[in-house]
């Protein structure tokens, strides 16, 4: 059964900045794409960018999309209510969402969330390495313990999210910072997984491992079947002369 | 040191309805700020409803509430969402927040949950027994092992809410459903405890064991001193040359 | 790829009780095997009972089983030391684990709690409405809203188990009561379910939606590849000339 | 009301030593309470230790303490299964339980988790930063949103406990790592605070930060009433003729 996976992104820093645009080519979106088309096998991707109309998320691609990856940074605030809400709404009935890097910052996100998302954060090449902290986790299936990503922007605690399901991975930073990489939820039907890496500046999203866990995660969040569920007003379940 | 409480009241049903008004002659408001006032000595509880200024909810007024108290029902669309914005953005600083039967529809908590919070439900009067499933939760404080609401109208599972932090009460209906009736959760600061019972069709907010556990839950969702947190640019939190 | 289940039963009410050996001819875990392979078409059902050395349950035999399936009752005790640890550490190597009725009186279920496991009974035939409170869960996968069992032991709240990771049923009874009756926990790298209903003295481990719960417990229980651990003394991961 | 308070303490290396016992002259034990009776008014302290009859932890002791506070070390598996369920017991009853450092290796604590409770360690001086991941958790009163530990022992991820109830403390590593370093649980009525600082060969439980952990903790994992809780076997709830 093929997998429909649909690749947003805001795609504005390919746009305005020369140095992004040398390093991912084929937008921030062509890349996670192309990483996600290489690591399985029966999968179908298409991308979606801001400017489209209705931002590419248009109610019959969302319909048919099982798991959204979206990458979104500057332009959060440009996202139309109505395409986020159609998201959270789609994610209620089970479409999987997979917000990277600065994506815990969308509307679809926060909204899912109910809280600030707030983080603090640095700019100019920390080292991180991202541990493994639940190593039974599908999300991290085939990695080593940890990971290193050269050169990134930092994110630090506290991370202002509700309390994870699971926390899949915790990142060390050089400059002294800790931050939850990767955690897990639910609403509704959908599975939502939010994973730090991924930042512009550096061409982290072309490295393999990061590749290996935004993989495992689109298989992860698929919609499954699930059960029936009533909702409104019901007569009773149970009679005295049943 | 006295609590600050406030207790919403869209108050709209003894309005409109006679027998709501005979039954809740003070308003549900007025019951449920009497049931707290009646249990706990060292608070301080005011109310607001939905026909005044801002909800009776300004910027002041929820500055200096500890707990907000919310019963809500056929007029949660008439909530602005600047004050719903509000009072989510209180709890997230620390504001307990306990949403009261159909409260759980409230714009509020449901851009606390990221859920859409559907339920089934029945009107009639069906017997509702609440069981205490987590006895050693402080919102269970001096309550029996269950107790009986003669009459109610009934709420059924599945309940669309994000899987709770702790499920406090559950609740057994004559006509055959179940219900998560006490669940816990903490977004930003802030506890949440949303709590079942309470129609306005009968005399429930009278009730002894759901005056308690109004009053136990009060205390517990009382804000405490948390830690300093900062968000923001900052810069590196260890150096080489430390 | 074929999922290894061993089906494991203490196998003494049918050798003691005449109505059970004939409700049960091919034994509960007979039963149980027989629901299981007509539900799952890529799997591979042992059985093993308590009379058996080691009771059926030796090294190997775990090693080789992906998913253990537990009924016990009376006989709890008689289960050696020995083998409930080998147990509890084959779930912690990612052996799934799932337990079923009073297999939540197993010590190795209740050594992976680290809780009591009590609850509250009634022998006597209560009819009990089983719901589905997580209705995107794939252990409901298939499942209706709720289906009844007409007959069965009670089980009641409070139910002293940690918090669960995710409640997939909650159960009515006819007497007043209420039931967690499906349980998700991960224990190192192992997923367990306890279910409720199964009780030997009504047929109800034939009835089309428990054996529906089981075989979806024994697929989602499977283990999965997941990442690398290393444990132990380890030299430091960064180095300041790296 | 006053909180009474064990600090148990293995007491080993500090006989075994002579830098443990120039480090911590009154014991390990002595400087835990100390730090708890300087930081808490109402509060009665004692301490004891393995070498005592019991362990200094026979029943009445344990009934009469509302908070034990556990260092150990080398000496875990000395310790008697009597007490250690003992302990379990307590705990499921209502009592605080927090285990500090190594403490994570004890007999209860593995009791209560059901995990390896495994990880990875690293002697040598590590400087630790531990950071407060839940800001608004009671556990992290009055800190600042992070405190450095200059010289440790390093423990790094994965650490094998089950997904705590909240993460209030991720301690940042020199050489790399990262950890989990506080983190609650409930296991019957009891609060459970696992802490991770408190290395022997270091002055920790001198600090002023650490010393407030562990106040706090005390005072978060103090029992509460709860609720009345009926097990075994029971009649109906709810009768038809009711």
């Amino acid at each position: 059964m093929t997998l429909d996976v649909t690749v947003w992104n805001e795609n504005v820093h390919e746009r305005e900045s020369e140095s992004v645009a040398e390093r991912y080519p084929d937008g921030i979106h062509g890349a996670i794409a192309e990483g996600i088309e290489t690591q399985l096998s029966d999968v179908s991707v298409r991308t979606a960018t801001l400017e489209e109309p209705d931002h590419g998320l248009d109610e019959a691609t969302l319909e048919g999309t099982d798991v959204l990856v979206w990458w979104s940074h500057c332009a959060n605030d440009e996202v139309s209510d109505a395409v986020a809400d159609r998201v959270v709404d789609r994610v209620h009935e089970g479409m999987g969402f997979v917000p990277v890097h600065s994506g815990k910052n969308s509307k679809p996100f926060k909204r899912l969330m109910g809280t600030t998302c707030n983080i603090k954060y640095r700019h100019g090449g920390d080292t991180e390495r991202v541990w493994v902290s639940d190593p039974g986790h599908p999300i991290a299936d085939g990695l080593p313990e940890s990971f290193e990503i050269p050169e990134t922007e930092m994110y630090g605690e506290p991370y202002d999210v509700p309390e994870p399901d699971r926390t899949v991975f915790v990142s060390w930073f050089e400059g002294g910072e800790v931050f939850r990489s990767g955690i897990c939820y639910r609403r509704g039907r959908g599975r939502i997984f939010a994973f730090r890496p991924g930042h512009e500046e550096y061409p982290i999203l072309f490295q393999e491992e990061v590749r290996q866990v935004l993989a495992n995660a689109v298989r992860w969040a698929a919609p499954t079947e699930g059960a029936e569920a009533v909702y409104g007003e019901v007569d009773p379940s149970h009679r005295r002369d049943d």
